[in-house]
């Protein structure tokens, strides 16, 4: 190989295994994403384990070994201060190179914020995961049951599912490919579903909806169901995905017992002019189902009341 | 007025207000939602203010007013145990009855635990409120202000933006019946929008959510665009709300700082066993093309690298 000379600083690695992962085809997209799109003509981004090969960079030597966006290539060179977070391996006994793509690579480590950090799981609770015999899925099933939980995996094949149930011990394994797996899944959550860790998007993840327990929590982990879609746009799910956006659903029945309190709260400001309001009134009984359709046709300013 | 004798422990009162909220399209809607849909033959669901004519109740004398869910009707009678929420009024001065449905009734409660409790607002943050000229939203809006926040109120008049701009001192008001208020929500938000207190759904959330800085927060309250639509299908938004999930974006690269930490803890459970893998190992360089493809057509199973 002829390499220019490498400049003060510097580093050749040798790319030795690329990671492939669903999200190098959210790069290709052009749409708004967490980074950059890649551009045409660019190397394609991606990660992988290298091998340093000659070094003039402070942090790396010889043959230490490396992950970070090596992109789609075969060698790489590492410059000071590079943004493709290149970060030396650390020397653990037993362990392959490949286990630092997976296990304790970015799935292992999206697992491990992601269900350990996020969703904060309790023993006894009902966990889902879809992609459950992917990189990332296969973990997180596992930190569930590590944690206690009951946990169900959704996944493509039968040979998928086998794995999942019979070597890393799901509770149950569903094939969303059979006819009847939305029956399954009904029956594998008889008291619902506590943690959704989402890696699919689309009809699976509304069959999980659907099962969840109240104040039940969902990682929105990937979305690959939408992302070979034709149609560029981005759905309401990409974006709270990709701008990392906590959604919460409210209704203020659970705060009944704290009504009184902020009642007196709310009246204080009311009394002090920190807030104004408005009623829109509308006289007579005869009246109120025409008052609700004044609220859809946005006819009323403030809040609308009947009086009787 | 002739009513059958009152027994031991009933009440019974006159409504004198009755509160018209959007929720109440949801309630008659043969969806799965937070409390029973309202069958045919039965008093429609409505909370209202009613004030004892006669009591055998306890808790309850000639005179009190009352909040709860008196149903649209004149009269109702109070039993014990009742399930329909029935409050007294306290005495706050200088306050109208109508205060009680709207700023200290259930959409000023609506506003203070969802803005303060969930979303938690600080000093500087840029809050977008939408229905910003409703019961629930002008409240929002109006707590933001004395919590800080940069507030922009969407609305669908230029009477009811007037209200928010000149009376309730948003920061800014915008009528999405205008033709280019996708630009002035953009020309409002030059820094992003730190919290979306949703009330309408659909392409005004939508505009919000592409405006949204990293890590934003989203209140789901309202999905009011979507409770008219003739599909009773349930959005998966509108599942997000009635179950009070709590949705949240993740991507590993925020927890890039403590990658070695876990990395470590992961490597522990593999090493003892608690956690398996397995690799779907394409060889060379050339198939990764091939080998991105496989992920979308789900042929690997565990983590799939390729080794050069």
């Amino acid at each position: 190989m002829m390499v220019p000379p490498l400049s003060e600083g510097q580093a050749l690695a040798r790319v030795k295994y690329l990671s492939i992962d669903p999200t190098m085809r959210v790069w290709m997209a052009d749409v708004p994403q967490y980074m950059p799109p890649v551009q045409l003509g660019e190397v394609m981004r991606s990660f992988g384990l290298a091998e340093i090969l000659e070094s003039r960079h402070p942090d790396f030597k010889k043959g230490d070994k490396l992950m970070g966006l090596t992109g789609l290539q075969e060698y790489v060179v590492i410059t000071p201060g590079d943004p493709r977070a290149f970060q030396k391996l650390p020397s653990i006994p037993f362990l392959s190179d490949t286990n630092f793509l997976g296990t304790l690579g970015l799935n292992g480590l999206t697992a491990y914020f992601g269900l350990l950090e996020i969703a904060k799981p309790q023993s006894g609770e009902t966990l889902v995961v879809s992609g459950a015999a992917g990189a990332t899925g296969s973990i997180v099933g596992q930190l569930g049951k590590i944690h206690g939980c009951r946990v169900i995996g959704i996944a493509g094949s039968d040979d998928k599912c086998r794995w999942i149930k019979d070597d890393l011990a799901f509770d149950v394994a569903i094939n969303y490919k059979h006819p009847d797996w939305r029956q399954q899944l009904i029956a594998a959550t008889p008291n619902g579903v506590d943690i959704d860790f989402e890696n699919v998007g689309g009809e699976i993840m509304e069959a999980v909806l659907d099962r969840m327990k109240l104040h039940g929590r969902v990682i929105l982990c990937g979305l690959i169901s939408g992302y070979t879609r034709q149609d560029p746009a981005l759905s309401s799910f990409s974006r709270v995905l990709i701008k990392r956006l906590r959604v919460e659903g409210f209704i203020i029945l659970d705060y009944a017992s704290r009504f009184m309190d902020a009642a007196r709260q709310l009246g204080m400001w009311k009394m002090t002019g920190k807030i104004k309001d408005r009623h829109t009134i509308v006289k007579g009984f005869d009246r109120a189902p025409e008052a609700i359709n004044m609220l859809f046709q946005g006819d009323n300013i403030g809040k609308l009341i009947v009086e009787l």
